[in-house]
């Protein structure tokens, strides 16, 4: 019998899919990757039913990706031909609030924004928010990426945020990981290792998260340098006085063209640093003259737009900028992170040579937490160009890794940076290796993701 | 030839000895643990030194126990007496600093309160204070048990300041893991996991480390509260409001009780929260008025002393409280961690089982990581008194396991609490085992520690 009659005789008729439209959906991810069509897609509900399935696709080696909202951007989430999907996004719901503790026990399907619709009620919030895709990201697929955001910089990244997992290995076994404490010092961190594996060493069926009390009140600010240097020194300065920041955005001046572009807003074209406070008000207009006054004496200006409009709305327009920049182009996309002190070196990197290959690039990130995206537009039918954006995109990573900064800070390695992997890594690819042997002795569990086994 | 032969052979005269006195000081920690002593003591200058001697070990199968000050509370550096003890403490150096990225590299046997007066002079500091050890404690060893302190409800853990480290396995090979970005998702978490491994994956040669801008002022205040529920809520409510404290302490009513005896302070006997800020004067005032105002509304008054003393001075003086509050008692400690709404639960059970068996316990801690230390003074030459406490102990860890909870919350389990360990971790532990061998195949590297493999 094969594996997908296996998998019909364990599931409900209405967990399992072979039909074309439904396995079209789960082939692919938000990356620029091709998409992979898997043999089925299966719906699990719980942790039992997840055991009964990989232990049956232990039995026949058979891939297994899970998948959460398939809003992976570097094919984390893209599947084998000979494998299947697992499908957690039914698994949605909130299972115990500890309002008084600030935690929360949740399914791995549920959306980061319903998530928090949820939380408000009593005041809370999940910080660690995935920048524009909260609408459809996963706390699941944000565990698995170790997904972060722009408030980042104040709350961290999603690994700090879990304490407990509950996981079903490659093998099929559930076991429990961490507990409620949030300090620690007993045994090794496995939450710490599942969080931001990709699906590569267990599929996970429980998280317990901590949460944050909603900012009583928000500020919003903006400033203009006169090149990226200063930006960064500004951004330095901030961190160096522990001046508690909610986000800290950096937009570069051929972004501040392109949102001119789209809107007319008539910026001035030089790099921009957007700045958001949170805190009972008091405390939070105390920390902004402070932060003022750090971005004047490095001869930046207030970022100051016509007609009332707030200068945050102009970040907000950063992505449909880059989206609608030439119509009919892909986006390219880089997610390094690296030592703040870098950021005018690495965005001079970038400008030269998109400059030099007459590609369109766009860098702008959280440089609070020393990650730059930079977003090039290339044409997919135009091997030359698309080629050399990926080029381009390569040397920006080596670059990274020379500076002494990662490929990935916040969108995981996937398929989309694995080739460049063990320049970053060296000889601990071997140990993360043999670390995946352990949870996953078969290679079932999204194989091919992050490194080859 | 022996292993003390052979390691002779490969170091200098001044990095080996076998003298009784060094051995006696090798033998033991800050537990109160029998020591054992070992074959022989060596220090290691550098990664090579400590590659060629882990070499010779792992041929020989010779364990070893790596020790910076032999601060450990719980036994992690009690060596073999088939074994050898690996001291780092002449690794002391700072080899990297990179002020404007708020960074530092040092070799691991760096003690803690030399780090922090070298990075004074550009403003910055290792925030993770390891309690009152300060002057002791290694950066190594603090990495290794994921040590915290009384700031890390502001700034964290250890743990979460470790961006690199080069490690030399149980092989003796040298592998570099992480780099210098600050957040990453780029593979398994490598360093978060031999962080808090307490010896038992690999020797630690070099450590970078994130650092923090030092306050700019700071300001302390304490409260009294009516009972410990009322303490446990303004600790929750505090942080439902994201207030920035730096640090939150407990002390109980019988701490309070013990401070009288010590130095006369004509305190009220009940619990009281100790609380420090730190931020720009402006800022921290604000803190500190939204704090007092959730203080009095749980009904709690200001703790005022007499003759113009600060009350964190009585803070101080807790340990001392404890240690001379019985001449020729010993401390039985514990170091349990929970969810914070289950203190006073924790405080009565701890209070009752002491009455029962009339043994004098206090506890304390830091209460805004939920972490609660019960200190019980006995004798150990009272068998029945010592068997006792010891028995309260470990009934302290079952009831905080089931509250969800955590046995060691800062300390770390070495020999001291590793026979509940299995009853936290479950199946987690033979995970744990797996990724133990993968690090240190012949199980040389601080074996007994933790688990058994």
């Amino acid at each position: 019998m094969d594996i997908v009659e296996s998998l019909r005789q364990i599931l409900p008729v209405e967990q399992i899919s072979t039909q074309p439209d439904e396995l079209e959906v789960v082939s692919q991810d938000e990356s620029t990757l091709p998409g992979v069509t898997p043999l089925a897609v299966v719906w699990a509900l719980n942790a039992d039913e997840i055991s009964k399935i990989v232990k049956l696709c232990y039995e026949n080696a058979t891939p297994i990706t899970t998948r959460g909202a398939g809003s992976a951007l570097e094919g984390s989430t893209i599947p084998l031909e000979n494998g299947i999907v697992l499908d957690l996004s039914r698994m949605n719901r909130i299972t115990n609030f500890w309002p008084e503790d600030l935690q929360v026990k949740v399914e791995p399907g549920i959306i980061y924004d319903n998530l928090n619709d949820q939380l408000k009620r009593d005041g809370l919030f999940f910080p660690p928010s995935p920048g524009g895709s909260g609408d459809v990201a996963t706390v699941g697929g944000m565990v698995s990426t170790n997904a972060s955001g722009i408030y980042s910089v104040k709350y961290g990244g999603t690994r700090e945020y879990v304490l407990a997992l509950e996981v079903v290995t490659g093998t099929g076994e559930i076991i429990r990981l961490g507990n409620r404490a949030i300090k620690r010092s007993s045994g090794y961190s496995l939450v710490e290792l599942i969080a931001g594996s990709e699906g590569t060493l267990a599929v996970i069926s429980s998280i317990t998260i901590k949460l944050a009390g909603l900012p009583e009140d928000r500020l919003q600010t903006a400033y203009k340098f006169k090149n990226e240097t200063d930006a960064a020194r500004a951004v330095s300065e901030m961190r160096r006085y522990g001046l508690d920041l909610a986000a800290i955005e950096f937009l570069d001046r051929r972004l501040m063209a392109a949102l001119n572009q789209l809107k007319n807003y008539g910026l001035e074209e030089v790099p921009a640093l957007f700045l958001e406070f949170h805190g009972p008000r008091p405390v939070l207009e105390s920390n902004s003259e402070l932060v003022e006054s750090i971005c004047f004496e490095l001869g930046a200006e207030k970022l100051e737009l016509a007609d009332g409009q707030r200068p945050w709305e102009v970040r907000h327009d950063a992505t449909d900028a880059v989206k609608h920049y030439k119509p009919g182009y892909s986006i390219i996309r880089n997610d390094v992170a690296f030592p703040i002190s870098r950021l005018p070196e690495m965005v001079a990197y970038c400008h030269e040579l998109s400059d030099q290959h007459d590609i369109t690039m766009f860098t702008f990130g959280h440089v609070g937490l020393g990650l730059l995206h930079a977003l090039m537009l290339a044409r997919q039918d135009n091997k030359t160009e698309w080629n050399a954006a990926h080029d381009i995109s390569n040397r920006i990573i080596e670059k990274t890794i020379e500076l002494g900064g990662t490929i990935s800070g916040e969108h995981g390695i996937g398929l989309g940076h694995k080739d460049l992997f063990a320049k970053e890594h060296g000889a601990a690819v071997e140990l993360m290796r043999k670390i995946k042997r352990q949870f996953d002795p078969k290679n079932i569990l999204n194989p091919g993701k992050i490194f080859d086994v």
